[in-house]
């Protein structure tokens, strides 16, 4: 999967992805409306606001871009309804050719994990026959369990060609509470990044590993060191825009061949009409507002590239 | 709930959570013929099976114990077939009086940590309308992301009374690999659990607090220390039985009110008619193996603290 991440990178010379985290105020009111005319103020009247609003954003962008990335707990906030809909809106960006990241930050051990692993990229088996559940291509796993948690995620890699992104240095301001530790003389996301390079090393592409790594648009710095750490590690950086990081503080993330990572927004992309820039779309043409957001930020992070 | 779960320690005399964690593998073959025999061998039949299996052991068990623990894992992997069968379980086993602690490990940052929050423990608007999701009674949450990752929790805690138990010390083999990194000259599990007691510290019940901590029973010299370091704060402690923890090494974990520590098992209940000790039963009477399971754990924590 790593193979088709890089193709559609290639193809679409954007590395972005969309951020699907759709909470309920960023919804347009006609959305909302039709949908609770619909299903009623309900978790499933909810659940349906959340998919049509997907399913306009998705619309006007899936030809720009090489991935999206759900955020399940926008979902699972909905319970039982909302995970149908995480479901519905995998299975549709797979279907329009889009790599799909399950931003599920899943981790356990063992068996656990192995259970995660089967559910989210892998497959089931029930009686004679066997399922896949969600389905996704890549999923976000977190370490703080090490590798008893991390290993059944790359066993259904090798198996079924899918990957994972590991948490190595997460966007948010407290993220240095635990992740900044000096241990051994270095910060335990530099340990941690040397660990997601082996991991990777026995899940190897043709140049990057189906093992990648997140690492926050917000740490430039960080970013700059586990580049080097982490040469043939694919990174997914989150925190761009609406948590303040920027095309230009990003090009140290990128490989010299142009690759290696991959850029996300959520905020400022699937809620682009709310911004004073994107406001003369109005609310009822948002699918259109996200798609120049989408643009902008292509060529920002091109730019960047570019001039670096 | 902190109080819930401490009446109903009290109350049955029995500090111990049954894991429910249902494999397919452990489910007994007349179990799952009915429902494939109903739905197919598809994942809402899996499903089914799992649902089955749940309610046969908690209609013989509810009343010797004062918790269940149900791993989502083993829900998510049948998709959301598996996931309302998590619901019904939940669901299900608040009805019977018993607390309910969704080992969900979650965690994300700010607003998606909200919003797992607001699923599992909490309560969301749709419209005019406010619904609770999952609802489950308490939550485990992974640290890895720090305070942004947790306060989110802690405000859900505080409003709705429920709780949490994050990860400190987890009983796998390779736990060490990040939690035992010596940072400031302390290993990462301790700095985690001084953290967990502050954040405890925000969300206190009478004598415990609503934010409680996981630590592995296979690892009871650490479970020693952290007992010292949090002092008020819960601890729930995977391992016992099948992982190779016994009822004597976990002393430690309690506190001097007998209280302080709730020990789970899941394969060696749920599973128990496999074992050679409750072979007897035979598959058919797999409830009342389990049964039988849980009143062995229950004496052989009773007694070890009796004896200490």
């Amino acid at each position: 999967m790593i193979q088709k991440l890089i193709s559609n990178i290639k193809k679409t010379q954007a590395p972005v992805v969309v951020g699907l985290d759709p909470m309920l105020g960023y919804i347009p009111e006609q959305v909302k409306k039709k949908a609770f005319d619909a299903f009623g103020e309900t978790l499933e009247g909810a659940a349906q606001a959340v998919w049509q609003f997907n399913k306009e954003i998705i619309d006007h962008t899936w030809d720009l871009i090489p991935a999206v990335k759900p955020q399940i707990a926008m979902y699972e906030q909905f319970g039982v309804e909302g995970v149908k809909v995480f479901q519905k809106t995998v299975d549709y960006c797979r279907q329009k050719g889009l790599v799909v990241i399950g931003d599920v930050k899943r981790g356990d051990i063992g068996s656990t994990s192995a259970a995660y692993a089967a559910g989210h990229l892998g497959k089931v088996q029930v009686g004679s026959r066997i399922y896949s559940a969600f389905d996704e291509d890549f999923a976000t796993v977190n370490p703080y369990l090490g590798s008893d948690g991390i290993k059944p995620f790359l066993d259904v890699c090798r198996e079924e060609k899918k990957g994972i992104f590991i948490l190595v240095k997460t966007s948010n301001p407290s993220s240095g509470e635990f992740q900044d530790r000096i241990a051994d003389g270095r910060p335990l996301y530099e340990l941690v990044g040397e660990q997601v390079r082996r991991w990777g090393e026995e899940c190897m592409g043709e140049t990057y590993s189906y093992v990648g790594a997140v690492v926050g648009a917000t740490y430039p710095e960080q970013g700059k060191i586990l580049r080097r750490i982490m040469p043939k590690t694919y990174i997914l950086v989150p925190g761009y825009g609406a948590q303040g990081g920027k095309g230009a503080d990003l090009v140290h993330f990128f490989n010299e061949d142009g690759l290696g990572a991959i850029v996300n927004s959520s905020r400022g992309i699937i809620a682009a009409y709310r911004q004073e820039q994107y406001a003369k779309f109005g609310p009822e043409h948002f699918g259109e507002a996200s798609r120049a957001a989408a643009e902008d930020m292509i060529r920002d992070i091109r730019q960047a590239l570019e001039n670096r």
